[in-house]
């Protein structure tokens, strides 16, 4: 996939793209045996989670994707066919996602290493959500269902679980290929929410994020996450992250765009912090502070 | 350093950067015990090299520099102390070539790897310097001086050689800390070059890519190489790369920019591929060919 406003892409020194209103950049690396394991993610898992995580963070900002760029550096043992794979799923989603890839640099390494830089369009500054816009008196909403690639996780390091293997290969699915929800996205930003992010590290620390950057307290009740199918302990959704749906803050009166399932978790408030509440009654999460 | 056009840095899911004209990106990466030893790479010369290469390419185009996105992953080995060396080197050369670092992502990793985005803009696709731009009739030109970093390298290496330590120093200065030629690359784009390469990979590849590119055939006379102080070999500066000097071609009545020393080198004319003659007499490299 192309788009019009590509001029040049891989060929020459640097790719060459017509630009207008606002660019919308991130950068997002993945490594072998950090961010995931080549015993339980295929060469296209890697391509896929590499890509659908620096465009989740376009997704948060309400940008329409652009161009994405791919520094791939491949050990030795990882062999032609595998590196193909790798592109070629990473081609998909771009493509699905109306996404160029517009240039790469290939070079030798001991892990393989994907970092992905993405941009995004918008017509203005205005037109995008940050993390900075939450308010007193805002609710707190999250797209989708919390805890699935948390709980993919937990199955691919062995943790034994009695589920009907469709809900098995749906939780580690969610884990492996991460969608971003571009179009969710640009419709809560074109909505005028608040605050938004992703939930890459968990609704505990994204949220953190949100009321420190807002300056404002945020409380979030345990009790109402919308946990996907398969996941019971709303700790889990809250704690670990990737699940790549978005948390945001909106006025009471805002209304959702069609098509994107929301729930209210909890509230924004003069103060400063995060508080989470189970039942209503104050929760301490060990270690979730990072 | 900030610039005017960046209205988001760090602190978001993405950067958001005013935009015209055309956007001019690449993506370069650098991972030790590839591109570096860090026996000889002090965690400064990384940084600088890292965001020197990818900067490179912007003044290969002839593009401005805009803002830069840096994947950094680190080892356990690799101390604080040494991660803010690196980032306060690259902040330097930043600061001195009017870039803004806009954004980063800081993993765990087995090797040191630093991936660079860089993001350069220009009025319109017609203000850059491509690799196909080369015509028969055409002269070949080079900036600068040739084969500083290769003699460098050879000298980390270990490789004798008699040289005052005036001259040595700059040698391995050159390999470590190279020098994007951006005011030498918007000069030449402006004053309307035919094609245009940075020299990364050595003259012979360079030149090589601009014939495959344009489709012309390029003769390039080795005894013509202006080689730099120490050097004396002009197969060593056509061979190794990372001299960051800018390789272009131009119209025989085209006038050098003030300021940009420029050497004619050779020619380009009907045909394909590339020719190279020492004193008049045609030459096999062994082995620049890859």
């Amino acid at each position: 996939v192309r788009s019009e406003r590509v001029v040049y892409a891989t060929g020459d020194d640097a790719a060459v793209v017509r630009a207008d209103g606002v660019a919308v950049t991130s950068i997002d690396a993945q490594v072998e045996g950090v961010h995931f394991e080549l015993a339980t993610h295929s060469p296209a898992d890697v391509g896929h989670k590499a890509l659908g995580a620096a465009l989740s963070d376009l997704a948060a900002m309400g940008a329409r994707p652009g161009e994405a760029f791919v520094a791939l550096g491949v050990p030795a043992s990882f062999g032609d066919d595998a590196s193909l794979e790798l592109v070629e799923s990473m081609e998909r989603l771009a493509e699905r996602t109306g996404t160029t890839i517009a240039g790469g640099d290939v070079t030798a390494a001991p892990a393989l290493t994907v970092a992905v830089t993405v941009i995004g369009w918008a017509g203005g500054e205005r037109d995008l959500a940050y993390r900075d816009g939450a308010r007193a008196g805002h609710l707190v909403g999250v797209t989708g269902r919390l805890g699935a690639s948390a709980a993919g996780l937990l199955l691919l390091q062995g943790v034994e679980a009695d589920l009907p293997e469709g809900e098995r290969d749906a939780l580690l699915a969610r884990h492996r290929r991460p969608e971003p929800l571009l179009e969710a996205g640009s419709a809560l930003a074109g909505a005028v929410v608040g605050a938004m992010i992703d939930v890459s590290d968990g609704i505990a620390t994204d949220a953190r994020h949100l009321a420190e950057q807002s300056g404002v307290r945020i409380e979030i009740e345990l009790g109402r996450l919308p946990l996907a199918e398969g996941v019971e302990d709303p700790q889990l959704a809250a704690t670990v992250g990737e699940d790549y749906e978005l948390l945001f803050t909106a006025p009471p009166e805002f209304v959702a765009p069609a098509g994107v399932e929301i729930t209210w978790i909890g509230t924004a408030q003069e103060g400063s912090g995060l508080a989470l509440t189970h039942s209503g009654a104050p929760l301490e999460l060990s270690g979730y502070e990072h």
